[in-house]
């Protein structure tokens, strides 16, 4: 099974894609996590680069989706080997950053998307939804307009993919505690997963 | 004016670019020379992730896109400044290597390339053609029959391209002494570009 976890940073996802880690492997499930970009070798290298150069948008892109089809190839290896595979970001960051935050459009960028993965979406998808003042105001990063913009309409992005892929993206309140997040993940998971035990 | 030289490795494309490059400064114009992959910081930093790793088909694409979107914002700085741009590899070689030689498909390359560039595409292409085992001879390879077959696919891209662009692409004979292609090279450019002095 094949689990992501996504939203503006500073909404919890990493908290909660290793408390799901945690919770898999109590009852007695194989479980990696992996992150994005990132994740390989070289995504790890691609990843530096990433967070450390200005670029333009359509070379942010192609950096994460070279990231993300090596990833891919190490997801298949564990999913066929029946792992859970616990995703923090994936498919759906790069339609909210680059489609929306950058501009590039959805449908490209989902296209793309579709190319570098070889149409491998997840089964579920937990998208942390969280109002930006809040997310800057967890970051610290309060001063930064330009920043704000952009993470709106990264939401936005967010929020309309909610909306098309209803089946697959279950949205939860990052306001709530840690805990009441984490119980309503489990559950999801539950109601689509049956475990031996 | 954009002028890129293509071919396999061997082909004698590089001494070529070069010998423009010098040509064009003894006219008296403005010129630079890029590389690809490469050819910007980052881009370099990306060159040496494709040279050092092995890597997926896909990925290997996205890399070059990378490369290529941060090297088309250098090259339309200098276009738009009147010089003539002199590029070691550009939009043909991946057609080439990722289109044919990884069996990507010459029209999803394409496309990519398109979104990459935004369309810019050289005035004139020199497609330096050669046969495999006398590029495998002059590299020094000659054991690798794996690579040949590869160099052999990655050839006849580049030789259907020149025949899908017999405008834009024109094919040299790399077995002729470095001189005479040379020669050719400029009075292509020549016949194109009136200089005035």
């Amino acid at each position: 099974m094949l689990v992501s976890f996504e939203g503006i940073d500073g909404c919890g996802k990493s908290t909660q894609a290793n408390l799901l880690v945690r919770y898999l492997e109590e009852k007695k499930q194989k479980v990696i996590l992996r992150r994005e970009p990132g994740g390989t070798k070289i995504g790890e290298k691609i990843r530096e680069i990433l967070m450390k150069e200005e670029i333009t948008p359509k070379a942010e892109l192609f950096l994460f989706l070279a990231s993300r089809n090596l990833l891919v190839e190490d997801i298949k290896h564990y999913l066929f080997r029946g792992y859970f595979v616990v995703l923090d970001r994936y498919v759906d960051s790069s339609v909210a950053y680059q489609g929306f935050g950058r501009n590039l459009g959805k449908e490209v960028v989902e296209e793309l998307n579709t190319f570098a993965t070889d149409g491998l979406i997840p089964d579920v998808t937990f998208y942390i939804d969280i109002d930006v003042e809040t997310a800057l105001r967890r970051k610290g990063e309060l001063n930064r307009f330009e920043k704000r913009d952009f993470l709106e309409r990264v939401r936005k992005g967010y929020l309309l993919l909610a909306e098309e892929y209803p089946e697959r993206i279950v949205v939860l309140d990052g306001k709530k505690a840690v805990e009441e997040i984490h119980r309503m993940v489990v559950e999801e998971i539950e109601r689509r997963w049956k475990f031996d035990s």
